[in-house]
């Protein structure tokens, strides 16, 4: 016996699927199973599955819902539905929802352009933005993809494919964060910062 | 929604149950098995409770063991049960079997001595550990709890428990790590390695 013993050994593979876990930290994670209780270790267990079962893709934004059809943004009458903030995943609906004051919509892509892991225009939500665009009723496209080499060539490429709506696309500002000292912001940034500029006395 | 919705808020929940997991981590994890297919989303949530269900303690040594009754090592021909290393919990038995050289058994304490905690003696396996002693057969009890003030206090208590018994009882060596620089040494473990120091011209 040089190996944990078999179910020990199962459940520490299982979460070494999780990317950026080791076999270390999958060994501690397995034997902080261990010592849950059943119940515990039941109510995990279902969670997973749960996870699995009941969480739904809105049809019209792909984002996640607790329920079939539209999600509580995309069916919520306090919402601008003109406004729909295109982001790459799921989970950053979440965190533009942080943006108390954000009443658009989302769009949910999936991910991002990225040809040498061969993600092609047709596997992200794309061909569903041009419908909801070219359905009507959408004044702006607000592009909140990471500023990343693949979030900008999938910033520019939705650009292209929107090109001859009527539609308004923006991108969020990228510069220095608040609270932080311009000593420590990295070319790019201040790069970015210095290109987004905007006059603050009233005559722009 | 300034939160995820419930079945992902769940899996969050119960990931944070694991010591070392903060809300963020959490999170990616839950994420990380929502991208998961079906089927290996049940076959996760099935070692959960596989580790629970398949994992047996040994009623000699207290060690895991993948069925009931003795676990392989107490029921090996080839191991010397007059050599029993005490150890603080089960996976160290993992840790020590990487020495292939150790041919004896083990005693697994199921923790340490600590008043703070309220560890007290009859909350670790130190009864059947004395009772194994004085069943007889022993020759050896190899002390491997972990150099710290908890495992040398449980170590010093064992000395007194088996106080007036006829077996051997040692401790592990602690010093120099192979391969390390005296240099980077800290002060504790160079006391100890100078303490531990061994005669090497066969006079000793």
């Amino acid at each position: 016996m040089a190996e944990y013993i078999a179910p020990i050994q199962r459940l520490i593979e299982e979460f070494r699927k999780i990317p950026g876990v080791g076999a270390k930290t999958a060994a501690r994670y397995a034997f902080a199973v261990l010592n849950l209780s059943e119940a515990e270790a039941s109510r995990f267990a279902d969670a997973i599955i749960g996870i699995k079962r009941d969480v739904y893709k809105c049809p019209v934004c792909h984002g996640l819902s607790a329920r079939e059809g539209e999600c509580d943004i995309c069916s919520s009458f306090d919402r601008d539905k003109s406004l729909v903030c295109v982001v790459e995943e799921a989970k950053d609906v979440i965190t533009m929802e942080k943006i108390r004051g954000f009443r658009g919509v989302y769009h949910v892509l999936g991910g991002v352009l990225s040809p040498l892991d061969r993600v092609t225009p047709r596997d992200l939500n794309l061909a569903s933005l041009k419908e909801r665009v070219e359905g009507g009723g959408i004044a702006e496209v607000v592009v909140a993809t990471n500023p990343t080499p693949k979030g900008d060539a999938t910033a520019a490429y939705i650009v292209r494919m929107l090109e001859g709506s009527e539609v308004k696309i923006s991108r969020l500002a990228y510069g220095i964060p608040v609270g932080a000292d311009i000593e420590y912001a990295d070319e790019v940034t201040l790069f970015r910062a210095m290109e987004g500029r905007r006059n603050i006395n009233d005559e722009g």
